[in-house]
């Protein structure tokens, strides 16, 4: 059983709505919820702003619920746990009703002992009031006998242990598959797998969205890795982030790998990482970039909690279309970028996509997102050293044989305008390179030999392309380089009709290395 | 009476609980909301990820509920709007059973009609199921007939453009107060009112948190600026947002100006997105900065429909202190700064803080963000000058007599740092200048010539301080600069050792400045 806690403010958190309906519709019979009642928030008195009623609301979830337990009562409280554990097929919640700070006898049932110290005057008085002589820190042995539990666990862990040693004996393969889920450690074949299928798609050179692609990789590699468990927030033909391999997981069925989690970004994120914390799974999960918004604070505690969630985020720009500006992320990359611990990858092709996915998966210390194209983007060529340079995070997809005396900076969709602008330019008689930079995190990792060596130091005519807010990318560019990217929201059109009108384009990278250039040689 | 509308997706975002909670605790009865409960949404039908009792739901938020409705039914769609509106003291939620696709003969219930257009074929069967022979955009005259509003709409208008004539002959003070409101105009003595209020805070000088210099310029100006509306996400003690003019809205009394908004964040940045749409109040709400990720959606809204809503976010930085790295935001000023047409200032002590409240009521066509200290931060020195320099977003702050070696700009918290690294570098014999960005939106307005004032293009030594994250400061500071910033998550720890353990430090600040200096001049 899982035993989960919440206050009032919890409670009247969106996110509680999002997380118990499900939990409700899937019939969590092992979930208990202890509910602290306490009729206060940090404003004080509840009556003003939170006047559900909250037992109904958890009924209305499905929910089986036990309501009016005194929360100071250990009995009342064992009894609702054990009824609790009976109803199998649904998640309880336990109404506790308790008082904030009970046991001070002028500040008990007050907002003011939720932050602040009590002081020594109320200190003291509530020792009294509880009949409580210790002095601070001080656990009497009679209570830490009562209470220490080192002993029985270390008993169940014991027999746990015999279990799974004998279970290891009977079924060697099983068990050791067991250990390296709950371990996070990934197949053996993990690299071999990746190798194939990479080099696999560069051989098919195909023309696809980004998000296409994606679901090529889920498809080529989901039945070597069963510890994928994917989902969706109710986009999952716009996501494709349901494989071949997928099968749902219902409320009569837990055997399956793939959530639909309805529409409900924010208790998707959040699910995630409880999964992640738990162990034995990989969650990967869908919905556009722009709603990622819902999510932030569960996309912010996945980096921070360090956690193996993979956050698969199409429709990734202007590029979507005719659903508009509300539909349109602009400042989503950048923020995600900024937040530290989050590795992020924005790939141009099929290639690019299948690197970003191995790199997400073999990541054990924190989450990726996987930024991903709503429209077709073309293949790019590469050689293998090229392709091997990957997920290095950024390198020269294109060159030239002096020393570049331009760089184009590029990611994603809009790699193939700068490889176009690269193209025209080198015509031109220009020595230009383009540098793909699908994960800037990445690239940053790398040691300064190998940056300096795709950025020399000595070019500054730079300019980044991305379709996303530009100011990030003067990190790269400099005071002198220029950035063609987003400095306004987007637009409701066809998408190379937006592109133009605010743009992005080949033109407009051209014009900025020309620009730049002809400053310079002045 | 308003009149909303929701399907199941919107029932199944967190936002749904928060808003619709309380609007249920504040009795407001001339709300209406139609769910239109088709079972189905993107993903399919909804038993396997939405099984909510929604009436029941909305009757334990104290709704009253009208359940199983024709959403078909014209007529029976009219009787539940009229008992709707007779229920004077709850919202109502209508429950409208409604078919997803109505009348396509193949197609109807199936989530295939959410998205994609029907194709010739069934929209030829259609029409012959629902008996419509007329082609694609005619309405018929009978039917065009029966729903022009137009007359009926001037009707309206002339009869309630006379009620406010004779109004306005009546009270004419009080008819052109409310034409003021409505119009979004300030008052007359608006100006003169902050130039007296920045004067006073100046001559006072005070040492203070900037969250507490934000409630000195609240409760000096609101008297004159009736249209106030504040309120806080259940932080009102720490965010401050209540004056000695506040007067909280209850549901006995509606005739306040303060919104207890509870523990909702989203809800409440989404409900003052809709009173600024609905005119006639200027709605500032309060929260720590980091749970503004729980309300993104809503304040890119505001930016995106250019809201003038002022977003008021205390506990801006490592700064907060003991509460550790999940309160501590570091990509969420950047993160504001990159969202399109949002206006963002972090001041460093009362004055500042008094020239970002005026910038945010003054501003018409957009949201304005207050990312306002929880620590003390020190009075700076001004002349007249440099205070009406303020409202430029960047100005200086501390110079030297030649032009200057190097630059050194900082926000809020950071900018004593910067004074104080400042005189270190002035006593050691460099010429350096001490530039004050307390809204880099404001300064990217101003022409070329005063922005090169401030920071004249051929000093490339310059360093940006910030305890926020440092990407985006390049900008700024261009390949040859340096940011002393954040590039992690913050620690818990009393805030003074966290700067210090994070390395953002006078001593920091001067050994950048030195380092690219001597750089430089090898």
């Amino acid at each position: 059983h899982t035993y989960t806690f919440a206050g009032d403010g919890c409670l009247m958190e969106g996110i509680s709505h999002e997380a118990c309906s499900l939990a409700g519709t899937l019939g969590l019979g092992k979930l208990i919820l202890f509910y602290d009642d306490n009729g206060i928030s940090i404003d004080g008195p509840l009556d003003k702003w939170y006047t559900d009623d909250t037992p109904k609301r958890f009924e209305a979830y499905g929910w089986q619920v036990i309501s009016n337990v005194d929360g100071h009562d250990a009995e009342a409280i064992k009894k609702a746990v054990i009824a609790a554990k009976a109803e199998t097929s649904k998640p309880t919640l336990i109404q506790c009703k308790t008082v904030i700070g009970f046991g001070a006898p002028n500040l008990a049932g007050s907002e003011k002992t939720h932050g602040a110290p009590l002081g020594d005057a109320e200190i003291a008085a509530t020792k009294q009031q509880l009949n409580w002589p210790h002095p601070a820190f001080e656990v009497p042995n009679d209570i830490y006998g009562a209470w220490n539990a080192v002993e029985k666990g270390q008993t169940h862990h014991k027999e746990w242990q015999q279990l799974f040693d004998e279970y290891a004996k009977q079924f060697p393969e099983l068990a050791s598959e067991f250990s390296r889920r709950i371990q996070g450690e990934l197949p053996e074949q993990f690299e071999q797998l990746f190798k194939q299928h990479i080099q696999k798609s560069n051989t098919e050179a195909e023309s696809i969205a980004t998000r296409k692609a994606f679901n090529k990789s889920l498809s080529a590699t989901q039945a070597d890795l069963p510890e994928l468990l994917g989902g969706s927030a109710d986009l999952t033909g716009s996501n494709l982030t349901w494989s071949q391999e997928s099968k749902a997981i219902t409320r009569e069925d837990a055997d399956g790998n793939y959530i639909y989690y309805g529409v409900r970004e924010f208790a998707m994120t959040a699910i995630m990482n409880g999964i992640t914390l738990h162990g034995g799974f990989i969650p990967y999960g869908g919905t556009f970039l722009v709603f990622s918004d819902y999510a932030r604070n569960a996309v912010r505690l996945a980096a921070l909690m360090k956690q193996r969630s993979i956050l698969i985020y199409t429709h990734d720009s202007i590029g979507l279309g005719e659903d508009g500006p509300t539909h349109q992320p602009v400042e989503h990359v950048p923020m995600l970028r900024m937040t530290p611990n989050m590795s992020l990858w924005r790939p141009c092709d099929t290639v690019e996509t299948a690197v970003a996915w191995e790199s997400a998966i073999a990541r054990h210390d924190g989450p990726t997102s996987l930024v991903l194209t709503r429209q077709t983007v073309p293949h790019q060529e590469r050689t293998n050293e090229q392709i091997e340079s990957i997920k290095r995070g950024g390198y020269i997809l294109k060159d030239c044989t002096n020393n570049p005396e331009a760089i184009i900076i590029a990611t994603g969709s809009e790699v193939s305008l700068a490889v176009e602008a690269w193209q025209k330019l080198t015509d031109e008689g220009l020595s230009v390179r383009v540098v793909s930079m699908p994960s800037t995190d990445k690239f940053e990792q790398q040691d300064q030999t190998y940056r300096d060596s795709v950025l020399p130091p000595n070019v500054k005519t730079r300019v980044a392309v991305e379709a996303a807010a530009a100011d990030y990318w003067y990190k790269y560019v400099g005071l002198d380089g220029k950035v063609i990217a987003m400095t306004s929201f987007g637009e409701s059109a066809p998408y190379k009709e937006i592109y133009q009108h605010l743009g992005i384009t080949v033109d407009a990278i051209v014009a900025a290395v020309n620009s730049i250039n002809s400053r310079s040689t002045k």
